[in-house]
Protein backbone atom coordinates (compact mmCIF):
# COMPACT_ATOMS: atom_id res chain seq x y z
CA UNK A 1 0.00 0.00 0.00
CA UNK A 2 1.04 3.62 -0.38
CA UNK A 3 -0.84 6.61 0.70
CA UNK A 4 -0.65 10.04 -0.64
CA UNK A 5 -1.18 11.35 2.58
CA UNK A 6 -0.46 10.05 6.38
CA UNK A 7 -1.59 11.57 9.69
CA UNK A 8 -0.15 9.73 12.67
CA UNK A 9 -2.59 9.41 15.48
CA UNK A 10 -1.59 8.39 19.19
CA UNK A 11 -3.59 8.22 22.68
CA UNK A 12 -1.75 7.56 25.72
CA UNK A 13 -4.71 5.74 27.23
CA UNK A 14 -6.08 2.19 27.84
CA UNK A 15 -8.36 0.48 25.27
CA UNK A 16 -11.00 0.35 27.90
CA UNK A 17 -11.71 4.02 27.31
CA UNK A 18 -14.68 4.81 24.86
CA UNK A 19 -13.88 8.48 25.19
CA UNK A 20 -10.19 9.07 23.84
CA UNK A 21 -9.37 12.07 22.52
CA UNK A 22 -7.43 10.72 19.23
CA UNK A 23 -10.00 8.38 18.53
CA UNK A 24 -12.84 10.70 18.67
CA UNK A 25 -10.92 13.22 16.58
CA UNK A 26 -10.66 9.85 14.06
CA UNK A 27 -14.26 9.23 14.09
CA UNK A 28 -15.09 12.50 13.38
CA UNK A 29 -12.23 12.75 10.12
CA UNK A 30 -13.97 9.65 9.31
CA UNK A 31 -17.40 11.36 9.09
CA UNK A 32 -15.88 14.61 7.04
CA UNK A 33 -14.89 12.23 4.61
CA UNK A 34 -11.07 12.91 5.17
CA UNK A 35 -9.79 9.38 5.80
CA UNK A 36 -9.80 6.78 3.43
CA UNK A 37 -7.65 3.76 5.43
CA UNK A 38 -6.84 3.55 9.03
CA UNK A 39 -3.91 1.25 10.10
CA UNK A 40 -4.31 0.05 13.62
CA UNK A 41 -0.77 -0.82 14.93
CA UNK A 42 -2.41 -3.38 17.89
CA UNK A 43 -6.32 -4.09 17.63
CA UNK A 44 -5.90 -4.13 21.61
CA UNK A 45 -5.05 -0.64 21.90
CA UNK A 46 -7.68 0.50 19.81
CA UNK A 47 -9.81 -0.91 21.43
CA UNK A 48 -10.10 -3.42 23.85
CA UNK A 49 -13.70 -4.19 23.89
CA UNK A 50 -16.53 -3.46 20.81
CA UNK A 51 -13.94 -3.68 17.97
CA UNK A 52 -17.35 -4.77 16.02
CA UNK A 53 -19.03 -1.23 16.99
CA UNK A 54 -15.72 0.63 15.08
CA UNK A 55 -15.63 -1.71 12.37
CA UNK A 56 -19.66 -1.02 11.80
CA UNK A 57 -18.49 3.06 12.04
CA UNK A 58 -15.77 3.35 9.81
CA UNK A 59 -17.14 1.05 7.24
CA UNK A 60 -19.85 2.79 7.11
CA UNK A 61 -18.12 6.03 5.68
CA UNK A 62 -15.64 4.23 3.73
CA UNK A 63 -12.66 3.77 5.67
CA UNK A 64 -10.76 0.38 5.36
CA UNK A 65 -8.69 -0.90 8.40
CA UNK A 66 -5.90 -2.64 8.37
CA UNK A 67 -4.49 -4.42 11.09
CA UNK A 68 -0.87 -4.49 11.75
CA UNK A 69 -0.39 -5.91 15.14
CA UNK A 70 3.50 -6.23 15.55
CA UNK A 71 5.29 -8.87 17.37
CA UNK A 72 7.66 -5.96 19.21
CA UNK A 73 6.50 -5.04 22.43
CA UNK A 74 5.03 -8.33 24.26
CA UNK A 75 5.46 -7.45 27.77
CA UNK A 76 4.16 -3.91 27.70
CA UNK A 77 1.20 -5.45 26.20
CA UNK A 78 1.01 -8.12 28.46
CA UNK A 79 1.27 -5.49 31.52
CA UNK A 80 -1.61 -3.67 29.50
CA UNK A 81 -4.25 -6.82 29.50
CA UNK A 82 -3.63 -7.07 33.20
CA UNK A 83 -4.00 -3.33 34.35
CA UNK A 84 -7.14 -3.77 32.18
CA UNK A 85 -8.38 -6.27 33.82
CA UNK A 86 -8.18 -5.25 37.12
CA UNK A 87 -9.55 -1.84 36.06
CA UNK A 88 -12.59 -4.09 35.04
CA UNK A 89 -12.76 -6.06 38.21
CA UNK A 90 -12.34 -3.04 40.03
CA UNK A 91 -15.59 -1.30 38.29
CA UNK A 92 -17.57 -4.66 38.04
CA UNK A 93 -16.76 -4.98 41.55
CA UNK A 94 -18.56 -1.58 42.53
CA UNK A 95 -21.28 -2.33 40.63
CA UNK A 96 -21.35 -5.87 42.22
CA UNK A 97 -21.44 -5.00 45.67
CA UNK A 98 -22.15 -1.23 45.52
CA UNK A 99 -21.00 0.92 48.62
CA UNK A 100 -22.73 -1.35 51.28
CA UNK A 101 -20.18 -3.82 50.70
CA UNK A 102 -16.26 -2.45 50.39
CA UNK A 103 -15.22 -4.97 51.75
CA UNK A 104 -16.25 -7.77 49.55
CA UNK A 105 -15.30 -5.43 46.59
CA UNK A 106 -11.62 -5.48 47.71
CA UNK A 107 -11.45 -8.98 48.70
CA UNK A 108 -12.76 -9.63 44.85
CA UNK A 109 -9.91 -7.01 43.61
CA UNK A 110 -7.16 -8.58 45.87
CA UNK A 111 -7.67 -12.01 44.62
CA UNK A 112 -7.54 -10.92 40.66
CA UNK A 113 -4.13 -9.11 42.24
CA UNK A 114 -2.78 -12.12 43.90
CA UNK A 115 -2.69 -14.17 40.92
CA UNK A 116 -1.54 -11.80 38.16
CA UNK A 117 1.04 -10.10 40.33
CA UNK A 118 3.70 -12.26 38.98
CA UNK A 119 2.87 -10.72 35.79
CA UNK A 120 6.65 -9.60 35.10
CA UNK A 121 7.89 -13.61 35.26
CA UNK A 122 4.63 -14.27 32.29
CA UNK A 123 6.22 -16.45 29.52
CA UNK A 124 7.17 -14.71 26.13
CA UNK A 125 4.33 -15.33 24.13
CA UNK A 126 5.87 -14.04 20.95
CA UNK A 127 6.17 -17.41 19.19
CA UNK B 1 -42.89 11.14 23.13
CA UNK B 2 -44.92 9.04 20.79
CA UNK B 3 -43.93 7.60 17.62
CA UNK B 4 -45.58 6.70 14.97
CA UNK B 5 -44.56 3.30 14.14
CA UNK B 6 -42.69 1.31 16.77
CA UNK B 7 -40.19 -1.82 16.56
CA UNK B 8 -39.12 -4.15 18.96
CA UNK B 9 -35.76 -5.51 18.73
CA UNK B 10 -34.78 -8.02 21.13
CA UNK B 11 -31.23 -9.94 21.55
CA UNK B 12 -30.50 -13.00 23.78
CA UNK B 13 -26.90 -12.57 24.25
CA UNK B 14 -24.84 -10.74 26.55
CA UNK B 15 -23.88 -7.12 26.06
CA UNK B 16 -20.22 -8.40 25.55
CA UNK B 17 -20.43 -9.18 22.25
CA UNK B 18 -20.44 -6.80 19.55
CA UNK B 19 -22.10 -9.16 16.77
CA UNK B 20 -25.29 -9.72 17.95
CA UNK B 21 -27.77 -10.47 15.56
CA UNK B 22 -30.39 -7.84 16.86
CA UNK B 23 -28.17 -4.86 17.63
CA UNK B 24 -26.19 -5.68 13.79
CA UNK B 25 -30.04 -5.23 11.98
CA UNK B 26 -30.47 -2.08 14.21
CA UNK B 27 -27.76 -0.58 12.79
CA UNK B 28 -28.22 -1.45 9.34
CA UNK B 29 -31.91 0.30 9.87
CA UNK B 30 -29.96 3.32 11.25
CA UNK B 31 -27.54 3.40 8.26
CA UNK B 32 -30.99 3.21 5.76
CA UNK B 33 -32.20 6.22 7.97
CA UNK B 34 -35.29 4.13 8.94
CA UNK B 35 -34.91 4.81 12.43
CA UNK B 36 -35.31 7.90 14.24
CA UNK B 37 -35.19 7.15 18.19
CA UNK B 38 -34.04 4.76 19.75
CA UNK B 39 -35.24 3.45 23.49
CA UNK B 40 -32.61 0.77 25.25
CA UNK B 41 -34.50 -0.69 28.41
CA UNK B 42 -30.82 -1.38 30.42
CA UNK B 43 -28.22 0.02 28.83
CA UNK B 44 -25.83 -2.40 30.53
CA UNK B 45 -27.58 -4.60 27.70
CA UNK B 46 -27.30 -2.77 24.56
CA UNK B 47 -23.55 -2.96 25.61
CA UNK B 48 -21.36 -3.48 28.24
CA UNK B 49 -18.42 -1.97 26.82
CA UNK B 50 -18.17 0.92 24.70
CA UNK B 51 -21.33 2.19 24.37
CA UNK B 52 -19.68 5.40 23.44
CA UNK B 53 -19.09 3.85 20.20
CA UNK B 54 -22.67 3.10 19.58
CA UNK B 55 -23.85 6.46 20.28
CA UNK B 56 -20.91 7.66 17.84
CA UNK B 57 -22.66 5.78 15.18
CA UNK B 58 -26.38 6.18 15.57
CA UNK B 59 -25.84 10.17 16.59
CA UNK B 60 -23.80 10.16 13.01
CA UNK B 61 -26.98 8.72 11.50
CA UNK B 62 -29.15 11.13 13.06
CA UNK B 63 -30.65 8.69 15.48
CA UNK B 64 -31.74 9.94 19.27
CA UNK B 65 -31.05 7.38 21.89
CA UNK B 66 -33.51 6.94 24.95
CA UNK B 67 -32.16 5.27 27.78
CA UNK B 68 -34.95 3.39 30.32
CA UNK B 69 -32.49 2.13 32.65
CA UNK B 70 -35.89 0.25 34.51
CA UNK B 71 -36.02 -0.48 38.17
CA UNK B 72 -36.96 -4.03 38.32
CA UNK B 73 -35.08 -7.18 37.50
CA UNK B 74 -32.24 -6.10 39.75
CA UNK B 75 -31.56 -9.56 40.43
CA UNK B 76 -30.97 -10.87 37.01
CA UNK B 77 -29.17 -8.02 36.26
CA UNK B 78 -26.45 -8.40 39.17
CA UNK B 79 -26.34 -12.18 37.72
CA UNK B 80 -25.90 -11.38 34.22
CA UNK B 81 -22.84 -9.02 35.68
CA UNK B 82 -21.53 -12.09 37.56
CA UNK B 83 -21.49 -13.89 34.08
CA UNK B 84 -20.35 -10.98 32.25
CA UNK B 85 -17.15 -10.60 34.61
CA UNK B 86 -16.53 -14.36 34.75
CA UNK B 87 -16.48 -14.31 30.91
CA UNK B 88 -14.02 -11.57 30.66
CA UNK B 89 -11.62 -13.09 33.35
CA UNK B 90 -11.72 -16.44 31.27
CA UNK B 91 -11.06 -14.78 28.31
CA UNK B 92 -8.55 -12.75 29.66
CA UNK B 93 -6.63 -15.45 31.59
CA UNK B 94 -6.13 -17.40 28.27
CA UNK B 95 -4.56 -13.80 26.62
CA UNK B 96 -2.40 -13.37 29.64
CA UNK B 97 -0.86 -17.65 30.44
CA UNK B 98 -2.21 -18.94 26.80
CA UNK B 99 -1.63 -22.43 26.34
CA UNK B 100 1.28 -22.80 28.67
CA UNK B 101 -0.41 -22.19 31.63
CA UNK B 102 -4.15 -23.76 32.34
CA UNK B 103 -2.83 -23.77 35.80
CA UNK B 104 -2.50 -20.34 36.33
CA UNK B 105 -5.61 -19.26 33.99
CA UNK B 106 -7.65 -21.94 35.56
CA UNK B 107 -6.31 -20.30 39.25
CA UNK B 108 -7.44 -16.96 38.48
CA UNK B 109 -10.65 -17.75 36.71
CA UNK B 110 -11.78 -19.77 40.36
CA UNK B 111 -10.47 -17.01 42.30
CA UNK B 112 -12.66 -14.73 40.91
CA UNK B 113 -15.64 -17.72 41.63
CA UNK B 114 -14.54 -18.10 44.84
CA UNK B 115 -15.39 -14.25 45.64
CA UNK B 116 -18.58 -13.33 43.12
CA UNK B 117 -20.28 -17.61 43.91
CA UNK B 118 -22.56 -15.98 46.81
CA UNK B 119 -23.81 -13.60 43.57
CA UNK B 120 -27.62 -15.11 44.82
CA UNK B 121 -27.02 -13.43 48.19
CA UNK B 122 -26.43 -10.27 46.99
CA UNK B 123 -28.22 -7.42 48.98
CA UNK B 124 -30.76 -6.17 47.05
CA UNK B 125 -29.47 -2.20 45.41
CA UNK B 126 -32.91 -1.43 44.07
CA UNK B 127 -32.78 1.88 46.50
Amino acid sequence: MAFVETLTITDVASGLSDRRTGLLRLMGLAREDRVTDLAITYKDRLTRFGFGYLEQFFTGYGVRIHIVDGQEDKKSLQQELVDDLISIVTSFSGKLYGLRSHGKARELVSAVKGVVSDAGELPDQGS
